[in-house]
């Protein structure tokens, strides 16, 4: 029986991970693909670092000993960042190396130039750790699902954020107090900023826009807002509406073009991402001929990553043993475009503080109706020292002519405030 | 470009889907597999039917036209039942067909000897659609999740009876007026035995505990219980308790060998599982490095059983291109025992009509004492004509244990019915 070699570059929480679970499933691997294997050699930034339980002899900290080894025929990618892993990763590939990566920063960039040197030299990219962790999601989107027009892909694909939102949903937690909560338990980085003002989340879905329509979305082509303005305020009002605020990824293909899109929304409990809680991750999609499907599950963490690269690392075994690498790589052959934020459509929720005189809200809503906002509900709250507080549900509207309608209200002289504008799914 | 021909085997609601699937993706496939995909032949039962939108020149009722078609690479089994299927099956994996097929009631049976043939003659044979329909769980088993130790699949695999019991959660129906429902839209077939004595779920555990645990379970090996026995006085108790009834099918990979099993079940609200209403189905996997997973859409149905089957198509042809049919064949690499029925513990919700004395329930309680029976809760409710309800929740218990209380409480004078005996998660 033949054994396959690995390089590990990385060795960080998910390459702790991906090390303990090669060697946990050793004794399964020829059963499981037909052939060994094997960690031919790790690449690390400090070889002095103390790792336990982890053969030192296969540590280096020189890339020409990965890249070099004529043997390693899988690498497996979980430094994160986009270089060196870029230059590293399309080495490999043009060396004839299969890659699994997990690293969505490179992929939401760089997918389309990596996916082309793999095809070009018939060998195997894998990105399932890429997308929400542990969640089989890439392969159903590339392949279970493929007989789909897929129409919509949304999600919850931040655990960051969603604990935040959790614990200010359920305890009612101000955001600083879920977020510090979130920094003690390890769920948010020193640098919160790339999950809280949503750039993870909108790398992801770059990489999902891009499998489930098959034409290529960058993660600059993806407007991105983050869950630093939503208060505790917006909460209670959500759960008056029978609703939730969620941290939504969300992805259309419509005859204009692809919308790609990451902000806060407020959803109906009833919807099934509703009741995806605290880390937890949830991708829904919706095809032509599947209907709506749902993935749950954790989006990140050592080992939950480490199954997903696993699970692409058999894969790539197999294809390895059937002389079959290469055997899926770029789907994207549309070349859609995406849509101008200006025109996407959406419902909106606000929460604005105005004077509390007769004739305001009739100005307030001919403001809205002059730039085309249909309103659904207007419900008027507390009111204190001469000041109401509206809260407003329109219908699907223009972003364009939403945010229109919101600079001329900003010059009316009787809107104080406009203290909250979060879209409704 | 190359034509990859296909038979497809049965035109009911399933081959119609697929018919039109198959259609509507045709100037997609070269693009998605690198080949175009044309169907070659059906074969019916019926030539005289009237098939609206299909070419009658594909039509016939002669299985040596499909097998004598040397033209065809795969062949798309979707005529439902063993018999001929197992047989045509077998003869078109012989012929080094590749097969892609929804039959749950084969494969729970016969799964092995066909996919031994497969492998014999490096064919593929596909069945993402033989479980949850449209839902992908068979692909992320054998591959996305391959990296895992998995422990635990539960779900919700049946519409039918999924349909049946949110009915009668959430209008208070009857069993009989929800089934009565469920016929009327087609959701239940004039026969429903399969579906509410819990017959297809259990087909559908097999299959799932066969791939996740790498370990062969037959049907034969499959605990099977239906909803026929609950009432609406069990699920109003199920909401005092903050839970549903869902009949799951669970397998479980103990130290004592795999537990495969179909029953109604209390699960709290608070379980994922607990929210999959009306005839959707999910499927909740534990697995070791993954943690939770759920997967969760349309369980059945005409588009969402024929986008499984197209997924699996696209993927046979894919390997038809590379020349790698049969990458992946049986994954039961392990000998795993079937645990006996009488072994496996679970907790207990019971229901039962008592004599309203004193002394009563510590006799009750006493006999379940004798019989390692601990019990969790008990609740007295309803007493009329001297005959109180006690609701008893107990703690895990083998089942053994659980029928020979059950058996000795039935001889006692005070014990007057055992009106509900029901699992709890």
């Amino acid at each position: 029986m033949r054994t396959v070699k690995i390089g590990l570059l990385g060795l960080g929480t998910v390459g702790g991970g991906v090390y303990k679970l090669i060697e946990r499933q050793k004794e399964e691997m020829a059963d499981k693909t037909g052939a060994n294997v094997e960690i031919a050699g790790i690449l690390v930034h400090n070889l002095n670092k103390k790792r336990e339980g982890v053969d030192e002899n296969l540590l280096t900290d020189r890339w020409e000993d990965i890249i070099g080894n004529d043997e390693i025929e899988i690498i497996i990618e979980v430094m994160g960042g986009v270089e060196p892993a870029r230059t590293m990763i399309g080495e490999a590939l043009r060396a004839g190396k299969n890659v699994v990566t997990a690293n969505k920063d490179l992929l939401a960039v760089y997918g389309e130039e990596l996916l082309a040197i793999a095809e070009e030299r018939k060998v195997d990219l894998m990105f399932e750790a890429a997308v929400a962790g542990g969640i089989p999601i890439m392969r159903p989107l590339r392949q279970c699902l493929a007989g789909n027009e897929i129409s919509e892909v949304m999600g919850i694909v931040n655990g960051t954020t969603n604990y935040i939102l959790t614990k200010m949903f359920e305890k009612g937690m101000s955001f600083e107090e879920a977020l510090g909560k979130a920094t003690e338990l390890g769920y948010a980085e020193a640098d919160p900023t790339a999950d809280i003002e949503g750039l993870d989340a909108g790398r992801k879905v770059a990489i999902m826009a891009s499998s489930a329509f098959h034409s290529r979305v960058v993660f600059d082509e993806v407007h991105v807002e983050g869950i630093t303005k939503i208060t505790a305020q917006d909460i209670k009002y959500a759960k008056e509406f029978d609703s939730v605020i969620k941290l939504i990824g969300i992805a259309r293909n419509t005859p204009e073009g692809v919308e790609a899109c990451v902000y806060p929304m407020l959803l109906s409990e009833e919807h099934p991402l509703a009741s995806v809680r605290n880390s937890f991750n949830g991708v829904f999609v919706h095809g032509d001929a599947v209907d709506d499907v749902m993935f749950y599950g954790r989006g990140a963490g050592e080992f939950p990553t480490a199954s997903a690269v696993m699970g692409d690392v058999i894969d790539v075994v197999r294809n390895t043993v059937c002389g079959c690498t290469g055997r899926i790589t770029c789907t994207c052959y549309r070349d859609t475009p995406v849509k101008k934020f200006d025109d996407i459509r959406n419902k909106f929720f606000l929460r604005m503080q105005v004077d509390n005189q007769p004739g305001v809200l009739a100005s307030i809503a001919s403001v809205f109706g002059a730039h085309k906002v249909s309103i659904n509900k207007v419900v008027q709250k507390i009111v204190t020292d001469g000041i109401a507080e509206l809260v407003i549900v329109t219908d699907a509207v223009k972003e364009y002519h939403m945010q229109n309608a919101l600079d001329h209200l900003l010059c009316m002289k009787t809107v104080k405030e406009i203290s909250s504008v979060i879209r409704e799914y």
